[in-house]
């Protein structure tokens, strides 16, 4: 059986304090690899750790320079395991460079009185709507069946009261793969760039920073209905070359199962 | 003149490469010192460091454990210096013990294209509200001249279609102090717990991970007419032991100066 590109995008090689990743054309994105990709890569160099334990509940990625290199060196680093959750830190390099640093926590989840408190938005089925075509996108967003609701880039812009970046869309690998918290990582990545949506312009943007918030435990991700993923997104504010967004990810059953932002460089 | 309390909790002494900041009791928490004033204290050991070039763009902290100790030793690191922004991490540890450990990402703000997609949250002028009154307050908060609009934990919650955790006041440092990076930090962990707020209890909580994206430079905070923030909160989902609360923080002529989001242990 052939691997799941996704995988193969993430496979680790070398000890577990100092692993080698390949990067994938599969997933190139403009320049470099994807984004979420490269954060997901982390992230499982840290929970293939055998000192690993928990689940993740928060994670930054700061993105240091574009990735021109075939692997990349990642090396995670456990700074303190407490009794409910861990801290971890990665620093990845290439050609001996820096050019990933981020911070992971992990978290033993328990029983608590739990509650959600946004609303799930509002979509048709995703039966009902089509998928973007493959042929306007980028390597990496070939590797995702996007169906959307709102916010299409590759469609006139609706003019429904002023400007917006906000996009909803269903989401999913493609082929087809069960959910983990690999996957839904690197979808947290998978929003096009607000800038694009609300101005229709492909100026150059780059992430520096993405921040990823995990509301769901791996029993959780495991019982889910599909690995279909509802994706909300917006802005909040372009100014003086950064420019955030910020969304949401919903199961196809209505849970929250990640909240993400991200500061993103822009010239334009 | 007697220094700020807010300046005097985060002086900083010794060498650039490992500093020490001696905890303030002014700003004395539950357990340990206010996290707020503490992430203050990382970027500034980032921002007098001699290499240091640009404005905060993105700041994440993580909060390893409950400080107990009377100092913390702060280690700031450049980890690369790029053409328009540079990326930095920062230790801190307490006899010993890795207490919090940071990232950080400085930028050259420069002329684009700007606009703000959400819109500014309508509240009366701050001279029509009363502030919280400082006895019910713990130590860290009466350092803030708090007013509600909205979410007034120390008010009956209001019945207005269900349970939220919404809040939206006007803060102040006390006494009045003008706005800079380190303040507008500090107030974005100032907004108290949303689960005291929603389920009006105060069970054990604690912040694992707190994220800053800031909207303003350096020249654009020291123009505004006034040091006051309108400061809007809401939490995502509670979920098996954590939960998320999100804000915003405007300035009083309507500019976002920064969003901020943050993932918080709790036992109930």
């Amino acid at each position: 059986m052939k691997i799941h590109d996704f995988d193969q995008a993430i496979v680790l090689a070398g000890p577990q304090e100092s692993r080698t990743n390949q990067l994938s054309p599969a997933y190139n994105n403009m320049v470099g690899p994807f984004g979420g990709v490269t954060a997901a890569t982390l992230l499982k160099a840290v929970m293939t750790h055998s000192e690993a334990v928990g689940d993740p509940v928060a994670l930054t990625v700061n993105y240091i320079g574009a990735i021109t290199a075939s692997d990349i060196i990642i090396k995670p680093r456990l700074i303190k395991q407490n009794r409910s959750n861990a801290h971890w830190c990665i620093d990845a390099s290439a050609e001996g460079e820096a050019i990933l640093s981020a911070t992971l926590v992990l978290a033993n989840r328990r029983e608590t009185w739990n509650s959600t408190e946004i609303p799930c938005p509002q979509a048709p089925p995703l039966e009902q709507l089509s998928s973007i075509p493959e042929e306007q996108l980028m390597e990496w967003a070939k590797r995702y069946d996007m169906r959307f609701v709102k916010g299409n880039l590759f469609e006139e812009p609706v003019d429904d009261g002023g400007p917006t970046s906000e996009s909803l869309a269903w989401i999913a690998d493609k082929p087809y793969r069960k959910l983990d918290f690999l996957s839904l990582t690197a979808m947290c990545d998978s929003f096009f760039p607000r800038l694009f949506i609300r101005e229709r312009t492909f100026a150059p943007i780059g992430t520096v920073s993405l921040t990823i918030h995990f509301h769901a435990s791996k029993a959780d991700l495991e019982s889910l209905p599909s690995a279909w993923l509802l994706a909300h997104a917006r802005a909040g504010k372009y100014s003086q070359g950064y420019f955030d967004q910020t969304g949401e990810l919903w199961s196809q059953d209505g849970h929250l199962l990640a909240t993400t932002s991200q500061m993103v460089y822009y010239k334009y």
